[in-house]
């Protein structure tokens, strides 16, 4: 199973493509998926994509990730990233390294999305990049994982 | 499906009658989803009247109403209306209207009441008036949506 | 005297219809009186509306309310909401159910605009709604005072 | 059914033993409730123990204890301890004490874990003693209820 | 013109008796007022008393103070005491002893009644002795001015 | 009427040259009106000078100045500058350009003087030149009406 | 013992004449104390005067006044005025009424003397009247005990 | 020595039973010491049961437990708990285990109550049990000591 | 010498035109240096016009108009205006006078832009006329220096 | 010239390798020249490669960039990224792409490193991912510019 | 008596050498006393040494050394130099100068420890020489009496 | 060149004896520098006396003392002590001492100087003992490397 990487998705993020495309872009969660597969086979990984409105199967996912001691979790935790310390505390508590990651620059939008409560606890953070988020986010987990 | 309305019911609203009758009134929420009704009943609306103690499932809801394109929602969202972003981004998601109610005067109780993350996102607030507030709110989507 | 609804209005309100209709929209106030008459007269009510820029006039306005032993008040204090300590005082010194209106979301607009001086001391609140907010506060009068 | 007494365990609980045993020690959750059971019997408490990384399961179960009439609630809500208004206010829709505790010094550790949302709702709190935090909260529970 | 003091009074004061007794006591402003003229005769005053709701009125009344050298000003600004930088200003402008006072002790209510904007210009304040708090503060402006 | 222009003055500023000429200078209002006038007209201005200790009166003024559809408004609001969102609300609901202007450099003085609430709605600032300000904001309004 | 006061100082009030004359004038201790005494004689109290720099000593005396049921407490706590919870509890903790006084006017010097601890548990508070302070707490006392 | 615990507490205590019996109940001091010393002697320990209003008092008597090596200190530190860093370093200075204890639940009274300036610094914190938290307190010392 | 006045620009200054002219107009700093030595001219100075990006660099150019006694400065500090203490220290050390200037209203724009640390030490501040502002502060620096 | 990518450093970055390797990694800012001129050759980028101490320096290097309108900047602003303001502006002031780059997880340090003044302005961010943060960054351009 | 030196230590100095090695060294303060004596001699001071756990006790030295006319004081107030507003009172009531130091840097460690209460008192500050900081502060008493 | 002190001065520092002579007092930076000279020479240091208005060039200084492995720093920052965290950085980037300096008390001064950005990472701090504090830090960096 070591191959593995989970790239999480929080809640509302089952809406993009339809939710306010000027922010988030016209792909949908479906779309990201194909991405994050096609370049998960060209780095060596198997992806395992998700998502959830709940903050509770959140940090489910995230224990199953150290059960199985994935490479790796990908996580855009979506409205979670700036309120909550479950997640940040879940992350803690396994030895999987996790990449955080945001589709939109968060730092150019309002004040309560400047604020990550996850970040202390990840490895590193990529924001701002569209949907291409996703595969740098792959990509940095090869590189500290290599 | 054009004539719907979702009233969405939050965190302990289920304790409604039993639950500090002083603040909240002697009602219980089967009382209000019968004024509901009767009210949509005259306003031309059939009301789905639901209540959840999960985030994530008031978040799967509005995302429902969105998909089905109800005429508006109506939401009392309990204790997630202060801390809640999930919320706010659900809301921010689809098109329909929503209109944001609390049965106390939340402005009157303790200070982290006073703030609602979610009022940015929605139509209009409407609060302090008791149970009424449900049948005014449905007065409220009447008033924006005719 | 006992059917009479006071509808205050504080400063600035005078300019409906030519002030910034992208946010109050293009009724005057005219308009809205005629609508509140209206409404007034299916409730059971008699408005006397009326408009200050005046804060100490408002003041002034809510002991009047008080001596006659109005019905209720509806008031959209403007720019007054926010700041004036000497209208929650009013408000409290008497014994008639007042509501907040106001035309806009003050909860999408500009952070001042968010916190309300006033609204502790009223019985509730109602907002974002455009000019039928005034309605919807003859209505929630109605149904607190019957 | 009046000598039950909940222990409910909040998000990422499931993983002591296994996270940051520098903060928590090595006991696993499991050790807990055989502690829990053994000091209940002496008590003569029957112990519910359960364990959830859902904000609203948490909220469920504190309704349940209400209906139930439980003796008492001994809670460690893990990171929603900081956060949850929803727990804040499931505590207060209920008349069974609860007793907040924690296995670490919250006050030693981050800043955001100083602040307990839930403490004003609660009975008493205890904090510090490690995996023995739960036998003293039922012993707390037992001299509040003697 | 020089054994004149003026005794001002701000917004609601016009409402003592029937206003929050529980706070303020049931004396009116009239018994109020002759206290004052009781107690300025004693030391020695022609107590000039005055009331008004607008926040001008009293920075009108504070100039013509100046303009005629009276002995002192004892005001109870009310609300516009936790707000008013016009009255701080008014009271600056010119060279009459002021005193400040307030019938309640503000320092045990809201928050927002904690702050003065006038202390720093004025004299002293005296508060919280209810309606002995006017008789205090002609025997401070005695004391200041002899 | 297109060639007049309003000089408003605020609070207290009918004390200049009594009031603290240490910060202010010895100057009364009356010269600074004439001032006014000599330099409008030499900058093809017709002057018209007011003052008033009340807030509402500013506001009407400010309104009256939209109806004329006066040339611009230079407004020194003294105290209201700190405090008042009426006078923000009103600048904004006329299409009158408005300079803003004080005698005093009053980022050197109190704290509660640096911030301005009137300062995003108007054209453009001037401060600290004595009362050479005024005839500066002129040249401002003509350099922004040419 | 029932017409014995207390007048209680704190630290380095016995600097006072020696301690920064421009703040708080020349009379030193003794002088207030005599003040007092002959104050004290005139409206039938008897002045115990005290004097020191220890916080606990300052709370044993108020426990004292509290054991011997004494008329009032006229307190000026100086610097512990600003940060002592102590003596806030220990006033809540007796019957005996309690009037704060300051000889300088705190709200006009730096920010860290402008708020009181103990305000909110005394019966009212009198500051800036220079040593006349004392003897108008005095009359305050009278006052509220008559 | 090696058996003794000392119980300290500070200021305002000696009072209890006098002292607003509504938040701390109607046991007195004495009652509580009685509770300690027949706990302590179940539990092993020789309870030395002590209590000043003096903040020095409380450093010179921790030092002195560090200097005797007692088992451990149970300490109700009153209003010093919430400010004294002297407290907290005296703590600090010890390699004695430290207990703080509280009898009412300090989180829902007032906000200056909320923060702990020892808690950083000792073991574990028990608070809101009444009179029971001493007894409970001194089976936390057992736990962490056995 | 004596005639000489500096005009001085900071950071960014150099793209005007180029850099987003929705906020800052379509002229470039050399039109605004052929505007400066035109309205000098008229003005009786000889304008010596001067742009860094560093800060070290402006602190340079103040200390050399004050060894040289220029007139006066006129400062557009662009972005070092929020932040630079050693502007603000360098201003203070000679006794040219300074007039600040903006060619945008900075209190319009975003928060972090609302607050001058070079303000204090200036004479006055001129902002928002867009690049008329310059000839402004000249006309400034003339009558101040006059 | 439009192959050119532009990577810029900020303070202190020639100090890598000697500097804090716990935090910054064993590699010199010559070994991270080259693997970024090595990754900018499979991307098709020619890399241009500098450091500077001086915030102007920076500034003026954006300004080049934005001259030559060259493809991309990555930037690593060091300790200007939490306070410099003429970045921000100078990265607003041209048209080429920016992203902004931390060898550490800023997020897991010191409060002081949490914020960046930059981050509102450029594209995208990436931190944390130890010297390949570098070549995320010219990854990233690669994605935003194809 | 006009060389002496008071040199005063705060809370928990006693504890020296005992007291957390690791930030505060292997020294005792009698080690401290013999090189404040050592240096005394050889800058012609007397040095009075003293330690008190109780802030009124420091007041009452500070006092003394005013009385005594004492060349200077070196002080270390511990814990209480972030909250004795006492001592800062003390200090300003007596015109001999004051030396504040600290054997640690108070500025690397906990928050609290960052703001001085007594600093805008002193005459000059000394910290983080370890227990050179003593013979440094009477050196600096030397260069500011010579 | 192991006997090296560097001793460096920030912005301002040049306008010694020109600048504020009521704060800095009368001498030149020569004057300093000649007094560091010869304590330097008593006390076994080479001095190197350097002075800089650019932030970039006191950054490049630091690492330059860290490169050529001098035995300390003393810094005078001027105003970058209170905003620069590339100072602190590369005073954390080397292993040579630092000791903080400055001529006045800098918490006697404005708000704005009470913090320093750089002692978090320095030796310790001296300051407010006018250009003796150049000396003294001479001194202390003896005492720390002897």
């Amino acid at each position: 199973m070591s191959k593995t990487v989970f790239v999480l998705n929080g809640p509302n993020l089952n809406m993009l493509g339809k939710r306010e495309p000027g922010i988030y872009g016209g792909s949908t969660l479906k779309d990201i998926e194909s991405d994050c597969i096609a370049a998960g086979r060209e780095l060596g990984f198997e992806v395992d994509f998700r998502q959830s409105n709940h903050e509770g199967v959140l940090v489910d996912w995230i224990h199953e990730a150290g059960d199985k001691a994935v490479v790796g979790i990908a996580i855009n935790a979506g409205a979670y990233t700036h309120t909550s310390i479950a997640l940040h505390d879940a992350i803690r508590a396994i030895s999987v390294p996790v990449v955080e990651l945001h589709i939109s620059n968060v730092h150019a939008r309002e004040e309560f999305r400047h604020h990550s409560m996850i970040a202390p606890a990840v490895k590193g953070v990529i924001c701002g990049f569209g949907t291409a988020s996703y595969v740098l986010a792959l990509h940095a987990l090869k590189s500290i994982t290599a």
